[in-house]
């Protein structure tokens, strides 16, 4: 293809941002791929596997002439990157972002901006990832059949929007587009509150008073429940602080379901039980259908 | 080897009761196999496949001159089969099961003996399954690996209880011992709460306001964490009934568990988010370097 922008940054040479590099070095969607980072040494990689072009550790210099800024970090330090770029960038300058939560970027967009959203910020969230991480694992393909979500807002600009679009489908991924607000509150819901209540079962499971060996007797099913309990605590940490609001909405609502459940059972509610289990069961099977396989 | 006992009867012959009878088959375990059931359509193909030497769907035909009985129907069914089945036997005839509860049917089979616990009765539960079911999906090795828990009473025949040891023992499983409200408690914790846990889930969800489409925006981690929702409602209703007690405890354990979490994230207490899922790495960690893979 005919390159789409002259130079991009990449904040943040990791998994995320290392795959999206390698997709857009392999397209020719840009020029020219600037990595920065605060430690020198996944950059240094990204240029020798050619994944990059060039890298700075000065921000200034590295966003200096950027068409777009892509904010790949972990999701706290995002917050802080969009505070920190927005004002030393031109309106011209497209920044857009990886991270799993929306509305804490957007607002330090806004505060950054005076108070007024600022046209050139496109938040948008790949909902990609692998067990792997760091630059190491990145993958070209990583997002190829994956979701974007992207979260415009009527401020926004609608070539900047089109441009990051234009990026995400070159990488094959299928983009979306919702208000921020939902986002957070899809991903609360279906993203979010299950890693919550992966790390809480297998916390209250380590707790218990029942037996030492109480993971001894663990089948199958509790191995693929948990699975999610193993990821990373300091990432999953960020994520519950900066999508707050919405994860504690979530956390309600599955409490309020689970009390329901509890008294079907403490009633000996037959018929409920089998309604509420038959109900699950079609719906998650149906979105197993819908997507891969199992 | 040389046969251990003459007739075994097995109540039920879909995946479990098929499977051990094949593995009892192939060991020479037992001189006979006679199923039993109220529809002859599994058995009639069980004889035919050789995975039984016969069967009859009149219990007091089928129960004569039985060495041992192995109730392996669904669990209601068992607690009737358990009140049913003792009646009709000498205490020579060893009474066993394969249900994942246990409490249950220990009541039901002392009920039936006039308050006392029967000697003869050896309550067993394999801890083996498979997303298929009926004597079709039936395999020798389904046991090979994986636990059986006995659930043997003071009062239990120590030779029964040696018997059905080393009937399990014969099917490549291992066999552990514990008492019957420890039993129902670790299952409960380990194996019950997380399928309510995932249906709860998948049913908040389902039911939730946020957005028509919200499983479209689901990811991987989703689709591990509510693949036992999958599950048949039928049976998870069942054990639900039929483990109420411990399952209920177990609910009341997590919910003051996540109660406690999202304490933790309504306050914004970092450090307390992030020792609990590192706490929950750790441990889910421990688990699976412990057991198979990943």
């Amino acid at each position: 293809m005919a390159a789409v922008l002259g130079k991009v940054v990449i904040m943040g040479l990791g998994l995320m941002g290392g795959s999206l590099a390698r997709s857009l070095k392999q397209t020719g969607f840009c020029d020219h791929i600037t990595g920065h980072g605060h430690r020198d040494v996944s950059l240094k990689k990204g240029v020798s596997l050619g994944i990059i072009d060039s890298y700075s550790l000065d921000i200034d210099e590295a966003l200096a002439g950027a068409d777009m800024v892509v904010i790949a970090t972990p999701v706290l330090r995002a917050i802080e990157a969009v505070a920190e770029v927005l004002p030393k960038v031109s309106r011209s300058t497209i920044v857009t972002d990886v991270a799993s939560v929306k509305g804490s970027l957007l607002q330090a967009g806004i505060a950054a901006c005076a108070g007024q959203v600022p046209p050139n910020l496109v938040l948008g969230h790949p909902i990609a990832g692998s067990h792997n991480s760091g630059v190491d694992a990145s993958d070209a393909d990583l997002y190829r059949n994956h979701r974007v979500i992207l979260t415009p807002l009527p401020e926004t600009d609608t070539e900047a929007l089109a441009v990051v679009r234009q990026m995400w489908l070159s990488t094959g991924a299928n983009v979306a587009e919702m208000n921020v607000a939902e986002h957070d509150a899809v991903l609360a819901a279906t993203s979010h509150l299950p890693h919550m209540l992966a790390y809480a079962l297998v916390d209250a499971l380590a707790s218990s008073a029942i037996t030492d060996d109480i993971f001894a007797f663990a089948a199958g099913g509790f191995r693929d429940f948990s699975r999610i309990a193993s990821s990373d605590p300091t990432m999953w940490r960020d994520i519950a602080l900066s999508n707050r609001d919405s994860l504690l909405e979530a956390i309600d609502m599955y409490t309020a379901n689970l009390a329901q459940l509890r008294e079907s059972i403490a009633s000996a509610d037959s018929d409920a039980l089998h309604d509420t289990f038959s109900r699950s069961k079609a719906v998650r099977d149906a979105f197993v259908a819908g997507s891969a396989d199992s």
